[in-house]
């Protein structure tokens, strides 16, 4: 089944509208446990009624999605992080079918604090690809949106990437150069060769001194920690980060997010590096891998294709970066 | 010599507005190098050119500060990052006058590559003490300010930290449960127990589970960076973060920071554990010590004062945390 353009962008402008909706009942409820209304009003929700509260607005902001969407199109799938936590079964839920992929609530944990890192995230898939991505994180005003063909943009005005006319490659020396986007997650054994120290140990190396590390040292410019996968790929499409490198990211954390990146011009690929990483092809990322390595939009210098220089990074974070365990049934 | 209640508030509506201003010109300078407006007005900086333009908005932001300060007050004393790193002397220069410290532009990497996590950061401070803060972040449309004995604001209306009525205390067993803000920083030196070592061992300290590290871990509930000093202090004060420890640091980074995170309630002592840290006195950090270590604002529970949760967690956190190797000259 092909999906006509009309029909593409209406499907668009109602995801959008989803966003800025849901948006705003995050916020809301962000609100209720804020300080500054009268006492009746605002900031009466204790402390230790604030994880309920949270697990409630996230619950009302899937139900909310879910609803508006098997109303109007009650013939497409739906696949939601609440609803898909609380079923029975862990399979891999999306197939060729036009399929909305949704998390009510990414960084989560950031919400639970009131750091405004925090957003809801909006999926079109057909044919396992991502079309459409819609991005809100509400208490930062900025609203990720893109379509298939129609381009990628901050706050509907705002082309992305940022940076245009032209868009720049990536550094000659990348990874020196390039903000690095990266996440401690929630695998914190202290096992001797488990994620966590497989992370820490991929991370010094991209932040090394040249020459330090046996030769592995990246330099990178900065490294970032927001708290939220869905953000972290915003953030990249909008070309503020340069490398993004994660595992156990599930489907509803990255759909959104990589669709804005892809139609921004960026790359996407698995986290993990392949046995020959200097000649290994570099390939799309699978849906539901758990494993991704994302790179901003490029544009050519005189040497290179921005494709190039994107691929000639991908090579580079590899050769820096340890295998991560993480695995997805029926993915 | 004291200052008036008036003069103090008079300082405090000028900072404000000089805040605003300052933010406005950042976010100009960032405006010129994005796309979308017609070639001619807007995204026609080169990637090339960037660092120069990103350099000349610094210079342009102090010097417009500067020029304000010493024309409605020409007997302060102005203290500014980039007259400073282009003067001969290291030596520190906050003594008891009525002084401005500012950072025309924190989060320089941020700001290079577009990260909207920048600001300008305002601080006015007498006898050793800040006394008032401003920090605008302007592509975050974030307005933090304080001023002695006036509270401290989110975008002048919304009270930090964020949530009150009550402040919640710190969690009994912080630091697990605390969202733990901390930076890579610029010294990448590979030495065995450079810096670089020694912070990433108590970053995976924080991190690692609960009885891994030797006892160590202290499983916080989130790890983040964010690539600026200033607002990582600005979001301990909303109690977005709980934990913000960092060393490298100068005056003019954590300054404004420090007015409104006390003004809020929260606690800022030394970031390198001493000897004793079970017993050692927890003391007021001195502005220029280079090292910190801030906890947010918290209230009482039924067992202990917001104070004493404070001061438990600076414990816990020394006990995780290696000895920083950062001096300053004269202070």
């Amino acid at each position: 089944m092909e999906l006509s353009r009309d029909y593409l962008d209406e499907i668009y402008a109602f995801a959008v509208e989803l966003g800025k909706q849901a948006g705003k009942m995050l916020l809301d409820g962000a609100k209720l446990r804020m300080g500054g209304g009268g006492p009746e009003e605002k900031g009466h929700v204790q402390k230790e009624n604030a994880v309920d509260l949270v697990t409630q607005t996230d619950e009302d902001v899937e139900a909310f999605i879910k609803g508006e969407v098997m109303k109007k199109y009650p013939s497409h799938k739906f696949v939601g992080e609440e609803s898909y936590s609380k079923g029975s079964s862990r399979d891999y839920l999306i197939d060729d079918s036009p399929t909305w992929c949704i998390d009510p609530l990414d960084g989560t944990v950031n919400y639970i604090h009131l750091f405004p890192m925090f957003c809801v995230s909006i999926a079109f898939i057909h044919n396992s690809k991502p079309l459409i991505g819609v991005i809100h994180a509400p208490f930062l005003n900025q609203l990720f949106s893109s379509c298939y063909g129609r381009g990628a943009w901050l706050n509907e005005h705002q082309p992305l990437p940022l940076v245009q006319n032209p868009v720049p490659p990536l550094p000659v020396n990348a990874p020196s150069g390039c903000v690095f986007s990266c996440e401690w997650g929630k695998d914190r054994r202290d096992q001797p060769d488990g994620n966590l120290h497989r992370k820490v140990e991929s991370f010094v190396n991209m932040a090394a001194e040249i020459g330090g590390r046996q030769g592995r040292g990246g330099m990178v410019h900065g490294v970032r920690s927001l708290g939220s996968a869905t953000l972290d790929l915003a953030y990249v499409a909008m070309g503020a980060f340069d490398i993004w490198w994660e595992g156990g990211c599930w489907e509803w954390d990255v759909a959104a997010g990589i669709a804005i990146l892809q139609e921004a011009g960026g790359l996407i690929t698995n986290a993990n590096p392949p046995e020959d990483h200097v000649t290994a092809p570099i390939e799309e990322v699978r849906l539901g891998s758990r494993l991704y390595l994302a790179i901003r939009p490029a544009g050519p210098s005189s040497t290179e294709t921005g494709r190039e220089s994107q691929e000639r990074t991908v090579r580079e974070v590899w050769r820096r970066v340890r295998k991560l365990d993480y695995s997805r049934p029926g993915a």
